[in-house]
Order: structure tokens, then sequence, then C-alpha cells
């Protein structure tokens, strides 16, 4: 697709705002600066500002010119820490959560519930074109050399990742598997028996929730900020109290809350569970998609004694539905590989060659960079039109990555109602008690801004915002 | 790759001899008649039959001709019904499992004791043409859409598999999993608890045996003959006495037997399995590699309850490394699908695909006629090989389909050491042990017949053939 110049000029202005090296506030380069170094007219630069002003991501002052608009931070208040009160649960959010699940097989739903960004998001015919290349100068005995660990080259690839990000993971910690999502079930089981107790975030990720339901375990639930994650206060009485065989938390961007630890605490964290010898199960998946300047730390980057396996993907920032994930598990990567090949043998051979292929090619770079502007946009559009929409005493934090809005309703505002009466009107949402053992978190939503925005969207979230003011009014 | 035309003619007769067209004992075509129909000169005629006889698939009589070679059954007595004793077992072995495994990936060993078929034997050129034609006109969406229980149009071409064979499936029973492996772990936990008995066939497949550990489940093994399986009368009693929660089982070309039940034998086994409501999960990945004029049918075929769970994949006949399976699963098809969602989300797409493209296109029947005909060839020069080198009171039966031969050996020699002296000097073996909850089948081994024939494998049979002699003696 040819970009015109003034969208080409639109896109380089979002990219700076989106690497913050234009801030809110911040002039943008006016009229005369651009005709003197791009040589653009006028009108050129005047459209791709309009463009901008119509995202949401600039405005005009009256005789002054353009300027990065204000985060909406500033604008709704944010969330406070959860408190899922003490003790452990037995788990059984299943049946929940393949209700809302299932209904983002819909067609025509505006996905805002899901837990996929956009497939129009990531680079198909390259990584077909890799799957080709790959496939056809595959040796035969490829198909069986797969076997886990896993691909060599793609091993590799990934080990270079981390040391690229400063992380020193020996490529024979890592255990290619399908998805992230198998990597933390095979961590989990490796570490647990029925009966034991697993430290979680509150609220967490559901298939956490599905796995302990699986495997017969307890959840014990920690206080969780949603700017900053665990509350280590908390976890600390809890470590003394309890004892727990593994801790599973995401350090950065946390699904739902979108929450980051600061790599402080990501350091104290690893301290305290390696007093107690609690191994810690780190989901990473959205790790690649800051919207900062840098990729936060994992807190296995602070690990000294192997306790953490690191779990991550290709699913949510390049290749949805490869079904190739890894997990770099420490002291107990030996334990891991042998459960993934009682349990699933391998992940497929052409999805790890093909991404094998691809990220040797490089590029892969360019597309997160790419990635992560879209995101950036996205999620301004969202906020501004949930500010816009939602009655009066919403609240939401904004993530540093990720596409996860996390959203708290005015209290009397049932999450679960909202969810069914959107879902009537072809708006799926995440309803805040998938993501709570307790089934807490009643007046809050999870929505997924992953998708390229357009009337569509701000439309849904306009529907969205109506349906909860007539619930407030019950 | 252009074949000769003595080539041609000794693939077209080696043909006929595994379809069972020619006997053993028939006269083969004379070459009067050759040159009659096909005009081919006698010098043709002889190279062909020449390289028939050195690949022992026929034999001269003086002054009358060329005739099949008699089948070695008549050569090696049978091995008798295994005796595994009673009550339940817990399960411990996968240690040994692994030690053999590892093996299996040290370069250059002779693969005797692999799982697998030669990939030399599969169409893995059209797989990857199909593949990248699938994915160069992926939709976007289709990389969520294939989520379980699975690429649309894939399931429809397996019920249609399933109808050809005469078994009827809708296809919303059909869940697609990463493997038979992965449908099978899943079927078990879909219908057990930890500390439940399940049912299992003496000797069974290891994974079966890992499985149980894993879910901390007890095995009942019941007795198994190696030419027609599972001794119902036996599990007659074991039905009344224990309430095992499951029974898995492969009826067609065990593992690691070779054996099949007769399709009467089928029927009283789902009758008396439904009398007491005990679901079957059906391991049926070899089925279509029989030797005989069919498909043996899969018990599933009987099944008028939703009781049976039937597993089977393409790894073993298609497309090793694919790493696409499924089960019709049922009444249990919804536990099976959600348990999927909850462990490994989904199989790959672009495998799915592949498969689908694969299967639409047409052609597989015929990739299966040739691998049948080249397992019959390979089948025939191994039993010759083992019935050769093979110490004085090896028995074995000649299994009707499949890729294994269980060489029963002369009492006292132990194979757990025949494993490791082989090992020592580069072949693989399967030690019967790996088989067994109880580690019985001290003095048996699976042998692989699945790769091509050569110098390489006859020199392997004939060096265990030594050590066991040597064995022997001790």
């Amino acid at each position: 697709m040819d970009m015109k110049r003034y969208e080409q000029l639109a896109e380089d202005i979002t990219g700076m705002i989106a690497a913050r090296v234009l801030r809110p506030g911040d002039r943008v380069p006016s009229v005369r600066q651009l005709h003197q170094s791009r040589g653009l007219s006028a009108s050129t630069v005047f459209q791709a500002y309009y463009l901008l002003e119509a995202r949401g991501l600039i405005v005009s002052k009256p005789r002054s010119g353009y300027y990065v608009k204000a985060r909406l931070e500033r604008l709704l208040p944010e969330p406070e820490i959860s408190r899922p009160g003490s003790g452990s649960t037995q788990v059984d959010v299943s049946e929940l959560v393949f209700e809302v699940l299932d209904t983002l097989k819909t067609p025509d739903i505006v996905p805002l519930g899901s837990a996929f960004p956009s497939p129009l998001l990531f680079p198909l015919k390259k990584l077909s074109l890799c799957l080709s290349g790959s496939m056809r100068h595959l040796d035969p005995q490829h198909t069986v050399a797969d076997l886990p660990p896993g691909n060599a080259s793609l091993r590799r690839q990934i080990a270079l990742r981390y040391l690229i990000d400063g992380v020193h993971v020996p490529t024979d910690e890592i255990v290619v598997t399908n998805g992230a999502l198998e990597a933390l079930n095979l961590c989990l089981q490796a570490v647990t028996r029925p009966g034991d107790a697993v430290l979680l975030e509150s609220p967490t990720f559901y298939a956490a929730l599905q796995a302990l339901e699986r495997l017969g375990l307890q959840a014990i639930e920690v206080p969780t900020h949603p700017r900053d994650g665990m509350d280590l206060d908390a976890l600390a009485g809890i470590l003394e109290l309890h004892r727990p065989k593994a801790c599973w938390l995401m350090t950065n961007f946390q699904n739902p809350l979108g929450s980051t630890m600061r790599a402080d605490k990501k350091d104290a964290l690893i301290a305290m569970l390696a007093q107690h010898q609690v191994p810690l199960i780190e989901d990473d998946v959205y790790g690649e998609l800051y919207l900062g300047p840098q990729r936060p730390v994992p807190s296995k980057s602070f690990d000294r004694q192997g306790l953490v396996m690191h779990c991550s993907s290709f699913s949510k920032c390049l290749a949805p539905g490869y079904r190739v994930g890894w997990v770099a598990a420490g002291r107990y990567a030996r334990n891991v590989e042998r459960l993934k090949l009682m349990t699933t043998l391998s992940a497929a051979v052409p999805s790890q060659m093909a991404l094998a292929e691809y990220l040797a090619q490089g590029g892969y770079d360019r597309h997160l960079r790419q990635l992560r502007q879209a995101l950036s946009v996205q999620q301004n559009l969202m906020m501004q039109a949930v500010g816009k929409h939602f009655p009066p005493g919403t609240r939401f934090t904004q993530p540093e990555g990720g596409y996860f809005l996390w959203v708290v309703l005015p209290p009397g505002i049932d999450a679960l109602t909202l969810h069914r009466v959107a879902l009537h009107q072809g708006i799926s949402i995440a309803p805040g008690p998938i993501f709570s053992a307790k089934r807490e978190f009643n007046n809050c939503i999870r929505l997924n801004y992953g998708h390229p925005w357009g009337q569509r969207f701000e439309q849904a979230i306009e529907t969205l915002g109506q349906i909860a003011r007539s619930l407030a009014q019950r």
C-alpha cells in the first residue's frame, strides 16, 4: 500500500509520540519547520495534523499551533489496589470463563473482550514466505529432530533476544512449547502436586485460575496495584503464613490490569521468593509490547538460583496461530521438557522452522516498532472514548504496554450484567469476575484495544457507556 | 526419480504380494506371460526377480519358476498370551522410558527402538506445497478461527474418512489436537481423577503408563494376546471386581505387540464396557497401516452410547512433525475441547490448514498404498533377518499392520542388558519392561521396521542376534 505524503507525515509524528520523543504538552513541528526540513507544502502538513487531531493525538491552540494532547491519566482517576482477603480458595471459574470465550467465536461481534490483538497487525505474508522457504529445504530427519527441547536454531534465536535485552539465559534452559499457555501449564505441573497452594495476583489471568482448577491446586490471591503490580508487603506476610509451592505472575503489562513492576521491585520480589525457595512462573507474553522507551526487564534477570521459569511466546506479538511459545525454565528445564514429551510430544515443526527463519532474516524489531506504534495510537483513542462515553466515577490506569484497559465502573454497576446486555448488542467484553478465584471485581471490565480503531469501535464504546449508565440508574 | 523397467516390475509384484493378490506359495508370472502381456524382455524379468529374491520376497524352485515365499509365521512359533497378575499398580516407569528415548536423539544410531517410521516414507514435498499454498491465501481471521474444536475444513475431511470406513462420526464430535498423544492425555483427564484405576493392555504403549503416572492414576493390566489383543474373559472378571474409570487400548496393530482384535471381539468389548459404563479411549494411530486387504474397523463403530473416544493422527502415516491429531470423543467431546483450550489453546494453524488442503486435493490413499507396500516389504525382510540371526527359541507374531515386531527371546536373556550392550554398538531397541507398569517382559524387545531396509539394518539385526546369543550363554 502506497502512503500519501500527509499520511506518511502523520505516521512519523505518531511514532514520535508513541516513542515519547514528543511528550504530552510538547509543541509539534510547525508548518515552516517542516517546509524547510522536508520540503512539504503547508497543505500537506495541515492535512496530516487534521488527521492526528481526528485521531485524538494532538490538539490545536488558537494562534499558537498544535500540541501533543495531555494523556487521560490526568482526566480519570486511577483505581486503588485490590484487597482480595486472606486465605486460600478452591478454584471454580471455568464455566464462567468459557461462557465469555464462546461469545468471541460469533462472527461480527465487536471483540472488546478478546484476548488477542487484531491479526491485521501481524506480518502474516512475510511469515508465510518464511514458512514456505524453510519447508522447501526441509531435511526429512528434521521432522524428528525438533522434538523437545525444540528446534535448535529457534532456541538460539530466542537466547539471542534474551542477550540483547541484557538477560543471560543459556540456550539449554529453553524449551519450545505450544504457545505460552502450554509453557505455563507445564511449569505449574513441574513444581506442584494436587492440594498445593499457589500465589496469584488479584485480579489474575483467567487461564491461571483454570490451570489451578484443573490440577486441583489452591489459589492464594495477593493484593495487586493496577500501576505497579503485586504488593510485596502483603506477599511477605503470606510467604510467612502459608507454604505456597509456586508463584505465578505477570511482571510486565499484567493481564488484565496492565500493571508493571519497577526493576527494583522485581529485584526485591526475587530475593523474597528465593528466601522461601518458592519457584516463580513469570508470564511475560506482553513484554515486547512496551510503549515506553525500552523493554522492561523480566524478573528472570535478577534470578541467581534458577528459580524463575520465564514464559513467553510469539502469539501476541508476531505469529498468532503458529502456537510457538517457550519457557526458560532454570533448574526445572529438564522436568518441563519431560512433561512436554509426555503430553504433546513437540511443537509443530513447520511453525518452529518458519519462526527460526523469520528471526534469522531480521526485521522482527521493525515489525515490533510498528506494532507498538499502532497499539499506542489505539490505546489513546480508546481511553478518550471511554473518558467521553462512560458514566462519571469511571476509573482506569494508563498501562505502559500491552493492549488491555482495565476499567473500574462506579459501584453498583454489575460487570456480568453489562457483559450480557452488551452481548445482545453484538459487543463482547471481559467481565471482572473471570479474573478472580473469589469472583470479585464485580464492577470491573477488561477492554481490548488491540484492533485498528474506527467507527465500529467508537460506537461500541458509546453503547457500552449507555448500558453502564442505564445500569447505574437502576 | 525415474525407475528402470525391471525396478518397476519388482515394485508391481511387491505391491501384489503386499495386497495379498499373490499369496505365500503362489507362483509369480512367468517370463513368457510377462513378455506377452507387457512386452518385457526375459532379461528385464529376470533382473526384477533377482531383486525380489534378494529382498526375500520370492524364492526360485529348480525347473519350476519363482514362488512367493512362505511367511515366517510358520518358521518361528507365536508367543503366548501375557499373564500380568492381578491387582492395580502405581506407575513409575518414566525414568526408564526417557533413558530409552534419549538414545534415539544420537545421530547415526540404528533406530530399531524408534516409535516413528522413516521420514523418507512421507510426501514431505507435496505437504510443503500444500502448506505454502494454503498460507498464501490465509484470511487473517483464520489465525483465531482455528481454535478448538479446530479447522472446520480439516474436521470435515476427517469426518469424511470415517464415513468412507463405514463409521458414522458427526463432525462436531471431532476435536483437533497436537497429535494423538495430546488427544489421549486429554481424554484420560476428561474421565478420571487422581487415584482412579484405568485398564490397560499388557504390554502397553509406554506413553499410556506415563500419562497414568503423571495424573496419579492406578494401572490395571489385562492379559493380552499377541495376535488378537485383550482377553475378554479376563476383562469381564476385572470389570466385576474393580471399578475402573476408563479403559485405554489399541484395537488395531497394538504397540508394542502388533495384535489386532477381530470385529466380533470389538463388538463384544464395547458391549461389556457399556454394561459397566466404562469409557473407552481407543488409540488407533496405526489403523491406516494395514497390510491385509482392508482397514480393520475401529471399535468406535460398535459404540451406540458415545462412550468411545477414538483417537488418531497424521503423524504416523502422513505428516510427522506437523503435530496434528484428533479425537472423535463421543459424549465427552465438549469436555475434551475445554481441556484443550485450557492447556495448549489450539493446534498450529499452518499445520491444520496444510493438512486440510492436502486431504482436499486427494492423493492420500495413493500415498497410503505406497506406504503400506513399503512397510510390507520391510516387515518381511526384518522377519527373515530375525529368523536367521536370533538364537533358537526366539518367537514373534507376524502383525497384520503397523511397523513393530514384538520379539520374545529365549528365557534368561535380559532385554535391558541387551538394550545397553546394543547401544554401545550404535543400535537402539525398545526393551520390554518400558511397556509394563510391573516392569515385566524382561525377555522381550520391540523392533521398528518402519525404515527402508538395507545393509545397515541387516547388520544391526545380525549384531543384536550375536549379543542375544552371548547373553544366553552366560
